[in-house]
């Protein structure tokens, strides 16, 4: 069913030709616009049929859109804002896709004029691919997104967003914006640190090792090498833009691994044996709440 | 084609019981003999099918055996093979599974009474599953395992167990049990500790927070709760018999991972950019490895 008459899709990697995937296949949009600073992108949405039009130009994109949905870089986003405040039409619904939800609220929110309603949002799925080409309409099917509306925004707006998001298959919680924050810092951020950090480490092996860490990787590493594929632009802002919650996690983290590496310098087998045991009993936790299979 | 006449499996866990349905499905043993600790197992296996006598007496189950496969934890080598020693077949040959060799080398080796070959080995594959229900005639298909026989091991010997895995589907690299220790280290035993740790990390937060981590785990957590739930006695022993090589990559590790929580706490965007992309192509030497998808 119809849920807008036109959306905007700003930035159409992997999340925005996501969502111009699902939005299409479950036809809740008369036409699908695509902004993007690409042109490349640009033509390449076009080509794949997802979208109505397509411009490098925001201002262009954004006219008469109902909803637009930012699906850019945290760093982008305050540019993006200024260049399509003065083109926005008058009750229109602004969100976004980013995983950090103060910094966006801090740079767009003030940008944005009276009358259009900002209600961010942070789809929890992803792959480690980027591009137009990347997307597919499942990709929110039975996941989370989180919406993390400021104090004060228009209720009636926020109920549009989340009905949108149900409509391409997730389930929506609505949560503090600070508080999303620290829990996608330990959820999410901490782990693609820790495993670009891992990746690194091997790829700075002397030669003799190097090969082997590939032909190897089988082993428990290459887990981490496709976390650590996931879009490098991205992830730099998201790192940037959620410091305080980020570092505070890896301070916990390090603390602990130096409690694990002391236990393995002094061969103290009962503390590790205990530590495998508890998070085997987490791994449980997340196939309960069918999390994964 | 029947290589052994007879093989004692001695730990009828994950790798063990795979390596009972291989070579059973590949009709690469006239005889299967289960020695095992555990009651239960036995039974487990015997009711499986996937052995022809089991026994809690590794006495018992290597009598009159061709091959003989440790597949326990690394702490249990020297004990059974101090109960082993004297009723090996002339001829027979050792061998193992463990992801440790200079230890399994140290602590077996002297035991074994002259006339035996001992020719360690490390299957590169594995799940987060135990006992003997998990394991399957598939695991080792396609994937890699290293042999590391000690200098002045008979040839005739490595060979029939190169044959051995190559017929449950492996590909074979000979490698120096060293060499092997420092390759592990950084490719399996490494990921494993970090995937431990920060998995206990979030075990580790107030109430408010435990919950949210399990239902927001798809955001890239849940990879590590799968290596986290790896069996904790296996993964113990690993990191006590393979402390120097562990240490050495973990000091690394906790380099690299300082240089980015400094370049975070200072804005350092392009820090992070460039090692975000640089990991980018080690993933991509994988996928052309043929090691993941």
């Amino acid at each position: 069913m119809t849920m807008f008459d036109k959306i905007a899709l700003i930035g159409i990697g992997l999340i925005g030709s996501s969502i111009a995937r699902a939005a299409r296949r479950n036809g809740l949009a008369g036409s699908i616009a695509v902004g993007d600073a690409s042109e490349a992108h640009c033509q390449k949405a076009l080509a794949l049929g997802i979208c109505d039009s397509a411009s490098m130009q925001v201002s262009q994109a954004v006219k008469d859109a109902d909803l637009v949905v930012l699906c850019v870089p945290a760093s982008a986003n305050a540019e993006v804002a200024e260049r399509m405040a003065a083109h926005l039409k008058p009750g229109a619904i602004i969100s976004d896709v980013g995983s950090v939800k103060q910094s966006v609220i801090r740079d767009v929110g003030p940008l944005l004029p009276e009358g259009v309603h900002f209600v961010p949002g942070h789809p929890i799925a992803g792959t480690e691919f980027s591009g137009p080409e990347a997307g597919f309409a499942d990709l929110f099917q039975g996941r989370w997104c989180i919406l993390t509306p400021p104090t004060g925004t228009d209720e009636a707006a926020t109920a549009k967003v989340k009905a949108f998001w149900e409509s391409m298959g997730s389930m929506i919680e609505i949560m503090e914006p600070g508080h999303h924050d620290m829990v996608l810092a330990i959820t999410s951020h901490l782990p693609h640190l820790i495993a670009y950090t891992i990746v690194g480490t091997a790829g700075n092996l002397e030669e003799s090792l190097k090969g082997e860490v590939i032909r190897y990787s089988a082993s428990g590493f290459r887990d981490f090498t496709r976390i650590a594929a996931s879009d490098p632009i991205m992830w730099r802002d998201v790192f940037l833009n959620n410091r305080d919650a980020v570092l505070e996690m890896l301070q916990r983290f390090t603390e602990d691994l130096t409690a694990l590496q002391r236990a393995i310098r002094w061969g103290e087998g009962q503390v590790l044996e205990d530590l495998f045991t508890r998070t085997r009993a987490i791994r449980k936790g997340i196939i309960d709440a069918k999390q994964d299979s």
